[in-house]
Order: structure tokens, then sequence, then C-alpha cells
């Protein structure tokens, strides 16, 4: 067998291949910081290309739908744009330009010929996480041992999209064994953040953050197992959703870690609007994804739960922000996001109060952070049987200069627990669940509304998008994972060195939040996108997007 | 630390103590098997009572509702009859009378001033399996390591219960561990079968079954992780529902096996009539249990899944039979409740064809009978931690003749498995869960409906009601568990010996197969209650009691 570098050598040239030679162009130099701007100025798109994908996805949709654009144009628009963005922050996997402009051809063949759509999603090109099999395309998951292996079939939501019209037209970028929220791998190197390439654009779907922030795909498909469709979304300035378990389907897909029963990874939309992340919602859970996928939640879309019938039909709704979660302060121009999204929301009429984190260290030291935990159960078994296929090295950190591996937070052990050790920990973190369902419920008191707190917002992350390597502490998405809860997020505003002054030492929680606390420089996140999360109860999908277009409504009339 | 016999003997005591002293009989000798008779002609019970307590669920509500019959004189009636009950067949753990006739009392009060209900299941008194925890009572669970634990809150299901109305009024035997067929522990002993007291109620829930079927209880709630619902609910001839996970709430009760989660025990109802289960789910989801318990799936009640709005409106309805599942070929009047059911099913108009079952035997391999499987994972260090507290002994058969030890097939080994392992098991069965799926989708091309097979029919286990320690094979119910299935029980016959005469010999599966042929002997099942089960999709409850309600009405129009 050759060696594993020479593997990926091969895989990374035929990748190159794949790219139609009139589709290269010379980027800026990697001294060029910031590339957000490159695309609509290289002169590969047309006006009407820049048009187009400029567009949000509830507009590309109608004009799809009357036939105004044809599913043939938008695709090529954005598959131009695509190629652009890989040379500009190397986001793509597998490229398959033929593939997706035949599927698109067929759409409006369809409807010129009936004068319907094929479904809820037509013509619409949807980028892909590269967990995301396709029938008869490679899937590595960017592990060199799995180069050649060429999908048998779709994954089952590639057949939903399909049905619903969608056109899947590349997959995306992420790190080796899909659990760093950063994205490098052995075969295709590393992502970097559009707004600032000497900065990470988060993980683990890395790939589709950078790729829609340049607008690339109206709409990814991200996963997120601790908060790799939040960190990405929240460093690259997208609005995305983390569902519950189950109510996307993710069978047929690959993934690290298979047979961890407990802290589900699941799929989710990464877009540059709420009505997209809407749109794709709609769509998947109006396919009954439960008939192809056994863990898929019987549950169709609720119009009654979108009008927030359990929320007081959405009027003086109560907030609660959490500030911070007890184990790590956010950088000042977190904060300000918050500050500014407090003041929008009491504008509009709403009410909005503290939210009190219990336990936040602890969920994090049940699921991810801990010797003992749910993921590292078995996670350096599974990472070390994959990888010894070829030899290739599992990764130890994502830092430019590997030799600070020590510092690693995500480095599993090397030897897994017993059953019986994973079954205390999974009870603990059931208690916990219940702890933390009978401590929101008990917010009735304090709202003045009559019901519960209607949803949580905080930090997406306790900065904005890191240098690389740096992105350390990620307990600001994951324990919402821990509790399966719905979360969006939602940009704000980004990182202005003038409003946002690193400030004096305060008392600080521990090590960890010391050194996050000493990380912080406002010119080196300068311009960096600023996201918030909007957290939900579990399975209320609906009423946490019918809260955040409220909230995005309310940021956007102070602006 | 006083010997572990003292405490049980201590314990049991108290439970002696707890019967008013009124209402103890002179039971029949052992010698008299059948004694479904003896609450009816024991003299205890008034005509009234022996009318209220042979009444169903669906009309007791309605007289409740109305004031015709109070709380307290309903709940009188069932615990006179629950405490005969338990007289001949052992079937009680705790005994509250006080307790019970308060809240009746409190709740013709409400109904006295209000001419309101307090909720669905105003007045209905309703017996527990003795895991589901009542405030300041003691829940042992059969574990003499925990007598005189004194729970501190009720369950989550407890305290719905009480918001609906009902009256929870006596707590049911149950096996050690909850984790056997049949009912036997070191504190309570042995629950025996009504209707033949040599045969077993089955198990876990043997307790409930035992009692609903002497109709000491017009409703019981019994968990199921692998038939512990529904195996005695089919010995015992009762109608019974085992929900998707999630349904029912859970919280808040004990349980062994604590932290596995992958295959869920579940709660549900056990009664004497299908108006009882629909009038107990209908209930208990409709009051949101997740509000009160994380695991409980955010879905109401849908009218229209009941309704049958994706099977046809349940007009020519397509069945599927599942004769044997190529593991274990049922006793001859386990085939004649199947066809019994085809002939009704057919002359309603309603189409029959034959279920082909697929990897059954490697489904109870993934979840209980393997060495490497789900719950034996870490079941002997769970039994083992719990145990050591007083030295008593780990249970290791069910047989009267405890010298048979090696043959049970229910005893886990030693040693646990570690994480790794447990993981390979999960994705093993979470791939069949997938195949079982398309499995199903793919009988459209059958069923002449334009629709997969509504509903399956199937045994509940592969034979009646079996002698003590015999009950071995469990895989009829245990894999829709593994595949997380809806299932209800309903009866069909009982064993007939005129009818039901031993048939030749087959060509044996293998030799589980022939040690169950060999068990069968008409005349030690005589009389035996026979149920079969009706299986539908993962969440799909509403469905699955309105088919049952079609095939009970078939089978109620041949009679």
């Amino acid at each position: 067998m050759p060696h594993w570098t020479e593997l990926a050598a091969e895989k990374k040239q035929r990748q190159l291949k794949s790219i139609p030679q009139g589709w290269l162009v010379s980027p800026p130099p990697d001294s060029t910081l910031d590339v957000t701007g490159f695309p609509e100025t290289c002169g590969l798109l047309t006006e009407r290309e820049i048009k187009i994908t400029n567009t949000s996805v509830d507009v590309l949709l109608e004009k799809l739908a009357c036939g105004e654009w044809s599913a043939v144009d938008v695709t090529t628009a954005f598959y131009k744009r695509a190629i652009v963005a890989h040379q500009l922050v190397n986001c793509l996997t597998e490229i398959f330009v033929d593939h997706a402009l035949a599927r698109a051809a067929e759409l409006d063949d369809h409807l010129q010929q009936t004068g319907k759509v094929i479904g809820p999603l037509h013509g619409l090109p949807i980028s892909l996480k590269d967990q995301i099999c396709i029938k008869g395309l490679e899937t590595t998951m960017g592990y060199i041992s799995w180069i050649g292996r060429y999908a048998e079939k779709n994954a089952v939501l590639v057949d939903i999209l399909i049905e619903c019209g969608a056109v899947p037209f590349v997959r995306t970028n992420l790190p080796q064994t899909v659990m760093w929220p950063e994205s490098f791998n052995n075969i295709f190197g590393r992502t970097t953040n559009p707004y600032n390439r000497s900065l990470t654009p988060g993980g683990s779907s890395g790939g589709e953050g950078a790729l829609v922030a340049l607008k690339g795909s109206p709409l990814g498909v991200g996963s997120d197992i601790g908060g790799s469709i939040r960190i990405p979304s929240s460093f690259c300035g997208l609005y995305s959703l983390r569902p519950s378990y189950g109510r996307v389907p993710y069978c047929g897909a690959l993934n690290s870690l298979e047979g961890q029963d407990s802290v589900h990874s699941v799929f989710g939309p990464m877009t540059n609007s709420v009505g997209g992340v809407k749109a794709f919602m709609k769509a998947i859970v109006n396919a009954k994804p439960w008939l192809k996928d056994p863990l898929a939640v019987r549950k169709k879309w609720q119009e009654d739960e979108y009008n927030l019938v359990d929320h007081g039909s959405g009027k003086d709704l109560c907030f609660a922000i959490m500030w911070d979660d007890g184990v790590v302060v956010p950088h000042p121009p977190i904060r300000r996001s918050l500050e500014m999204t407090k003041a929008a929301l009491e504008k509009a009429g709403h009410k909005v109060i503290d939210w009190k984190p219990i336990k936040h260290r602890l969920l994090a030291d049940t699921t991810a952070r801990n010797y003992r935990n749910i993921w590292n159960a078995a996670s350096a078994e599974d990472y070390m049987i994959t990888t010894s296929v070829t030899g290739e090295p599992v990764i130890a950190t994502m830092e430019l200069d590997d030799s600070n591996v020590a510092a690693a937070p995500f480095r599993p052990k090397k030897v897994g627990i017993t059953a019986y050790q994973l079954w205390q920990v999974q009870k603990l973190r059931k208690d916990i669940r219940k702890e933390y369902l009978d401590h929101w419920e008990a917010t009735v008191s304090e709202t003045g509304t009559g019901r519960p707190v209607d949803a949580i917002i905080c930090p997406a992350s306790s900065y904005a998008a890191t240098p690389h390597g740096k992105n350390r502490y990620t307990n600001y998405t994951t324990v919402w994972n821990a509790l399966d809860y719905p979360a969006t997020t939602f940009p704000v505003t980004t990182v202005d060195p003038t409003l946002d002054a690193k400030k004096p030492p305060h008392v600080f929680y521990d090590d960890c939040d010391k050194g996050i606390y000493n990380m912080y420089d406002p010119e080196i996140f300068k311009n960096a996108p600023i996201c918030l999360q909007l957290v939900g109860r579990t399975l209320e999908e609906e009423a946490v997007i019918k809260m955040t277009e409220i909230v995005d409504g309310a940021l956007a009339a102070t602006k």
C-alpha cells in the first residue's frame, strides 16, 4: 500500500481535476485576510450570477418555482461562486458539476412540461458536509483510510432533498474524526475564515460555514453533536439550526463514534436568512422522514407550534439572557451583542430577564470534557481502528504549529471505559436533564407572563472566530446537545475595536477562563461576525424558528 | 445488619399489617388451581361492589364523571377485590388503603362542590408496578437492599395520574432485577396465575397481570423492556399497550440497568378493554408529560392518526400475520388464535397476508440473548452492586426447584463488556432497524391497498402461560422493543385440549425450538388465556389502538 501522504496527494489531485478549467481564478495572496469581496470582483461571475447568488433562499425558491430563474442557471451561478470560494478558503471536498447540472436540467424540463415544481425546494442548490453520502460519489469524511469508498446509495436526507426538488451540488470540508470545532484533516487540509483567513471558520461544519458566508451556496447541511453547526455559523455570521435528535434524518450518512446511542449528532441547515432555516425544516419534516429512517421522529410540521400556540401566540414573550455560563466569561463583543439584543427586544415590547445557568460545567464533563464521558467512552478505539488501515496519524491538534499537542482539549484518552462506567455517566446526565427541565419550568414565577421563559438567548461561543487551533471551549453550544434543546444562531454584529476594547481582568472562574480572557485582543478579532443562540425546548423546532424570526426582526428594526 | 431473610420477613409482616383485618378471607387450598371465580363468591364484596369491579374503564369513567358512582365507592370496591386477589395469587407489594381513600374522598368533594371532574381519569383506581414511586411510600422493587427507601416525591407518571383525577391505590409484584418474564423476588415471593395457580402469570409486570385478570384493578401500569407488559397481559388474558419510547413518562420511577440509553423500558396500560388502553394513553399524552420528563416526546394526542389518516381512514386495511418468527414455532392454541383472527378480519372485509420475519434471531442476540448484548453489557455489575448491600442472593432461576440454574436463559455473564464493544452491538441493532423499516415499506407491492402493511398481527409468546420457571423464550415481544414498534395485546381465546391437540414434531429450528415443542401438553395449559399482538410503527400509538379496536370488533362479531 502506498504511504498515506501519497494517497492524500492522489486524492487532492483528483479533486483539482474535478474543477472546470475555466473556473480557476487567481486568488489574492495569503496576506489578504478578508476575502469576502473577492467573488464579486474576480470577474468569473456575470452580473446576473452575482444577483442570483446574493439572493436569500425564500426569494430564490419563488423565482425558481415560477421559472423566472432556471435551476440550471441558479446551480451554475452558485457552483461558480463555490469554486471561487474554494480557491480562497479551501472549503470543498467533492466537486461534481456535471452530476448537479444534469439534475438541474431535469428539474427545468419537469417545470416546463408540467407547470409544476417537483417539491418545496425545487431547483435550490444545497451543499452537504462530507458525511452525507451521494450514490456513486466517494465519501472520505477526511479519512485517508476511506479514500475509494464510493457510496452504493444516497443517505436518506439526500433522497428526501431530491424528492423535494433540491440540487445537491458540492460537499464540504470538516476535521478528521468530525470531533473538533475547527476544520482540518489529512486529505483536504485546512479551511479558513473568509472574513479573516488567519482565523478558523470553526467546525466541524467549517467548510459549510466558509462556503455559505461567501455565498457559494444558498444553504448548507451541517451536523452538530456539540456545536458543529452553530460554531461555524457563529464564526461565519450565519443563521442555522441544531434540531432535536431525530427531527432531520441521519440514516445512511457516515460518522465517527458509530453506535454511541446517547448524545446524538444531528443534521441541520446553515444559511443566510432565517427564512432559509424554515424552508429547509418544513420541507424535510413534511417529507415524512420516519418512513425512511427508523430514528426519525414521527412528528409532522406543526403549524400551530410555529404560530407559538404554547407561547401566548407570540405576543409579550419573555426571553431570558444567559450573560455567561459560570465557566468562561465571554469576550467583550459577545457581551455587547447580548446587550444589543436585549435592548431590541425590549423596544419591540418583549420582556427580557436573566437566565441562571445550572450545572453547565458538569454537563460538559459528562458529555465531552471529562475522562469518563459519553463521547470519549470509546472514541480512542474508534479513531485508531479507522486510521490504522493506512497508518495516517490521528490528528492531535488544530494548531498551525503542531508542537503544542499537550494543550489540545479534544484529544481522547488512549483507552476507553467499561459499559458499566458509561451507564453511570449516562445516568448522571439523565438526572441533570430532569433538573434542568424543572429549573426552566420554575421560571414561571419570574416572567409575569403566566408561562415559563419562552426562549433562552445566549452566546454561541465565548468569542468570535479565533486564530487557528485556539477554539478550545465549546460548552456554550455543547450543553444544549447534552440537554437535546433545539437552538438557532442569528447574526447580531461584528467585532469593532472601538466598541469592544479589552476589559480589566475579572475574577477568573479557573485557568480555562483566564486563558480565554488572555486570548482577547480586539485587533486580532477585528471584523469577525458575532452570532448568538436562541434555545428552546426539545422537539420545539417550529417555535424556535418563529421566535428567531421575532428576535431577528427586532434587531433589524434598531439598525 | 440483620440477615437478609430477617429483613424480608419483617417487610412481609408489615405488608400483612397494612391489610384491613376485615378484608382477610379464607382462600381455597393450593390444590384449587383456577381461582378466577373466588372474588365474587367469597362473600367480602357486595353485589354492587361486584358490579362495579366487573365494569370496564370507559363505563366506569362515565359513571364516576356523572357522580352515579362515587370515587370512594369505586376505590373501596376495587380495593377489597385487590386484597382478595392478593390472598389468592400474591400479587401486591405496597398496600395503602387510607391514603387512597382520602384521595378518592377529595375527588368526590370536588365533584360535588364544582360539578366538574378533576381530569379525564376522575375517580379511576389505578394499580402501579412496584417501580413507580409514590411520595412517602417505600419502593423496594423486590430488592431487600431497598427496604426502607421511602420516596421523597412522586414519579412523574404518578403526578400526572393524580392531575388527571386517577386514584393510585396499590402497587404490584415483579421479579428481582425486573429482567425476568415471571414474577418472583426475595421479599414478596412468587405471583401465580389466577386461571391456574400452577402456572406463571408471566412478568415482569406479573403482579399487574394477575391483579387485573381477577378484576382487582380496572387498569394497571406495567413496564416493558422486552415484553414485560405484553407477556403477563397475554398470560392473563388482558388488553395492553407497549408504547414507543418516551410516549409515557418514566422519569422518577426506579429501575435496574439505569443509564442504559439504547433499548429503553417504557410504561403502558394493562386492562380489560381496548377502551381502557385508549382512555389511559389519551389522558397521559394530553397532559404534556414533556414538561415534567425530559425524555418524554413532545407529541400531542393526534386525533387524525387515531382516525387512521395514514391508513386509508381504516377502510380495507391490510394486516400481515406472522405465523412464526423463524426461531420458535408457536404451540397449537397460538396457531389457532391466529387462524381465528385471520378469518374474522377477512369476514370484516379486510385483507390478510403473511408477514415474513427478518433477522428476529439476530435482534434478540443484540438486545438480550447473546453474550455481547445491550442489556447485559453491564447488568451483572448492576445487580451485584445493588444486592451486595444486604447480601441477598441474585436470583438465578424462576424454577420452583432451583437446582436447575444452569438452564436459566436470563442470567447475565458475570463480567460486562467495554463501551467500544457496546457501541458495536448498538450499531448493528441500528442497521437492523433500518433494514426492518425498508422491509416493511416494501410490502406496498403485496397489499393491493397502495400502502405498506397497516399492522402486523403475531403471537405475544410462543405459548400460553407456562408452569413456573419455564417461560424461557420472549422474542415474540422483545423484537418489537429492539425495533421500538408500539404493540398491543388483545385476547382471542383460551386453550382447549379438544381443539389444541399436540401436533407431530416439525423440523426443529434448533434445540430451543425443540424444547418448547416438547413442553406442550394441552392438559397442562388447559383454559389458559391466549392473546395476540398487534404491532405498528414507531410513535404510532393512536393508530395501533384504533386498529386493535377494529380487530377486537371483528373477533367479537364472529363469536
